[in-house]
């Protein structure tokens, strides 16, 4: 049965978010979260500490992290304007508005066959050594037609595996341009904003996409492939970085 | 392919939250949210109004809330302890303890025959209208030895699902003490926190739950019963309230 920890993210001792997490690579929750949140750039953390704690004898993670002085307002003017489960000072429509900002538009990336694509999802299984254990947990991963599979981050929640794989990624100083992100997930809005974030220009998802995903994934610039199954995958979005046949276009 | 809408929690013109949310039952989404989360019972709600907008073309909704004088402290303490992804002020060791808090512990409730569990978990399918389309959002759905089943909420977040069951229960005046949560997702600690919070003192769940998910039942003294199959399921807690054969104690 997969395990499920609480994650407190503090900067300079103050809590940003805890999320119920999967407590493996934690230092690239702790990058990626921070970026794709829009928290704080890698080198913005001057230093991460994990601290293991228990509550009423429940382990508990703190992933703390002190940024250099510089950093510490990007820091708060996130709080004050970021939504989420818990109170802004934002009015209905301001937040709203913030949930839906458009995302960076990603750049060109590089062009994938049918079956480089197709390598790419099924390359994705021989890593998923949680989801072999507990067959409940999610993962993200990055193909590239270079090095064939990278890193590939497990967990309980599949934005936390994003976030995972982009921490990844930033600290292995890899250019999520040079590839895909596949995803064994659904594919929601949050996930194509996370990818965004990382300017990966390419997502092949084995489950679908929300229409929302996909609006706005046309307004990223990213090619949202998802339903991939063992005969082919559907492409969303953007299809011109897909080659070949048996795809079927359902933009 | 499912909708996902951007959906913010307003109370006296403040937001609460932005969830990414499928598009119906939204009343009782308004108020199951204000309940399971402690921030309105439903008689502290005077009134909602559902406002759909748009924002650069998307269309988004505010569920707006107006609450009653007395109860409008209730939402400022809520909003300063709250933790979730956004900061709250809180250290690290405040916002796990925050987050790990016990939930409210259940009544008795009724016990159960295998035959009758079995019943409530294969009684869901065919009300769960949007997943036919869709093959992607979850459902929440309560069913009682009584009545069979009864109000059955979908979403593409599982706990929105969970949130909109219990908002449909409270405006429907029933007792979650009378019959059993039936899940088709996972089932997450906070799956285990909003059931509690509803005083809901069985849980059936098609797929896995994980670690933190069954102590946090075991706290509760929630029955969690999950894995279930075409022939049988898990008991993982409390198992006084399931009787009969062929089932598989794993506690």
């Amino acid at each position: 049965m997969p395990e499920e920890t609480a994650v407190a993210f503090t900067y300079d001792t103050a809590t940003y978010a805890v999320m119920m997490a999967t407590p493996s690579d934690l230092e690239d929750f702790a990058y990626g979260l921070s970026f794709t949140e829009g928290v704080a750039q890698p080198d913005a953390i001057k230093q991460l500490e994990v601290v293991e704690d228990t509550v009423d004898g429940i382990p508990a993670i703190e992933l703390r992290m002190w940024l250099h002085a510089d950093a510490g307002t990007g820091f708060a003017e996130r709080r004050r304007s970021h939504v989420g489960p818990t109170g802004c000072g934002l009015c209905g429509i301001e937040s709203l508005t913030e949930a839906l900002k458009a995302p960076p538009r990603v750049g060109k990336g590089r062009i994938y066959s049918f079956e480089q694509i197709m390598q790419a999802v099924e390359a994705m299984s021989p890593h998923q050594t949680l989801n072999h254990e507990t067959r409940a947990v999610h993962a993200a991963g990055f193909w590239s037609a270079q090095d064939g599979i990278g890193p590939v981050r497990e967990d309980v929640g599949r934005h936390n595996a994003l976030d995972k794989l982009a921490g990844a990624l930033l600290r292995q100083g890899r250019d999520a341009a040079d590839g895909i992100v596949v995803l064994t997930s659904r594919v929601s809005v949050e996930m194509v904003q996370k990818a965004a974030a990382i300017g990966a220009p390419v997502i092949a998802a084995v489950s679908a996409p929300t229409a929302l995903a996909i609006r706005m994934a046309e307004a990223a610039g990213i090619t949202l492939i998802a339903i991939a199954r063992k005969d082919g995958f559907e492409v969303f979005t953007h299809r011109d970085r897909v080659q070949g046949e048996r795809t079927s276009d359902v933009a």
